[in-house]
């Protein structure tokens, strides 16, 4: 059996393992004291450590080392996106990003939205699955849904930052491998299936976003927003 | 209203909707006639028409018109994968690879295959829906599961085309952008999420078969497939 891989974002400070993860080891595992466990705290880092105490409720480990860490990347991903009507279809989205790697997912609902509230819970189960499996070490951010409005206020311009939306225009806009400048902290707008509205798309532009289209096809929102951010790894690959 | 669109691979020799597409013009839409539909041919053509008479078995349409046509882009992708054992994750990627455009989709069954059947009627209707939601021109074909044997015997090198399979090597093999030749037909193949085994893997390279790689993380069949397909668009971007 392959060692199975836990998520505790703390695992020095406190060792034991949450009680969603103890559920797991405890019930569906039946790991036993002394059984090799893997440990990621989605920071960054690996540890290897051994099952001291397991019940349903809390499984506790000792022998904590790590075994691999990873530094920051030069540049981040943050994306923002209007959610879909149909839930599944962000959280499809989510896995993916997650698997491609991402820091952070936040919602925003703008005149044509058509979904205006998110639970992100689930999706927050989602993206600790897409850690373990992608054997990624930084677990992405969730974060819920604003208005458009605050969404612009919170996002101010700043240094080694870059702020893009996917702008749907004739003619159209550049794509992201003529927009992007490299490694920056980029700030990633997708709005919804029935895109910003005028006036949106030009607040945008007046407060220095920079348009950017995805090709001759027309995306799905959560394609869109699976397409920039595989775009923008694949353009920092060398 | 925005006028429908419809797919009716021969238009111009059969001036009818097949059943199913006028289930959806009259018990749907409820279109009478004289109203006007767009008609894409899946082969490069878009069509204005009006239609004639409408019921739910048969909806004939006339004053048939090219108004949009394509030529085929001068790459093409053929995808062959192991199908996931979620039925599920085969159809997000089929829908995603037919948004991003693909020419075929295959499916083979090797060593760890964790699914050895696939019914493809699902997908082909899945197709043609993204076909009118993408506003590409070309319908993907989609083909029943072989086997990685037939596969092989099926594609033989040929000029202008390129053979590529994901291999999860250490040292990873080439990412994509180093091992693609532009403008050509490629064969993709990804396999299960066992991945190929190690005679598998040495059948490809030993007949020619360039391995590649897709970045750190470790992705999903699904995950994999759309990714590919995606890079090959963004390398022939200009």
């Amino acid at each position: 059996m392959s060692i199975p891989v836990f998520y505790e974002p703390n695992p020095i400070a406190s060792p034991f393992l949450s009680e969603e993860e103890s559920i797991h080891a405890h019930r569906v595992l039946r790991l036993k004291t002394g059984d090799p466990i893997f440990i990621l705290n989605g920071k960054g880092q690996k540890f290897e450590a051994k099952v001291d105490q397991s019940t349903s409720k809390k499984t506790s480990f000792h022998h904590l080392k790590e075994i691999e860490s990873s530094e920051m990347p030069p540049y981040a991903i943050h994306l923002w996106i209007a959610p879909t009507k149909q839930m599944e279809r962000m959280e499809w989205m989510v896995e993916k990003c997650a698997e491609f790697g991402i820091q952070s997912i936040g919602f925003f609902h703008s005149r044509y939205s058509e979904r205006k509230e998110i639970k992100t819970q689930r999706l927050e189960k989602i993206v600790i699955s897409a850690l373990k499996q992608s054997k990624n070490l930084f677990l992405p951010s969730i974060y819920p849904i604003i208005s458009f409005k605050d969404l612009l206020k919170q996002i101010s311009p700043k240094e080694q930052e870059q702020r893009l939306f996917a702008y749907i225009s004739e003619p159209p806009s550049l794509s992201l491998n003529k927009s992007l400048q490299l490694n920056q902290s980029y700030h990633i707008l997708i709005g919804p299936e029935g895109d910003f509205s005028k006036e949106e798309s030009e607040i945008l532009l007046s407060n220095d976003w920079t348009p950017f289209g995805l090709g001759k096809a027309i995306l799905r929102t959560e394609t869109a927003g699976l397409a920039a951010t595989h775009a923008i790894h694949l353009l920092h690959e060398n």
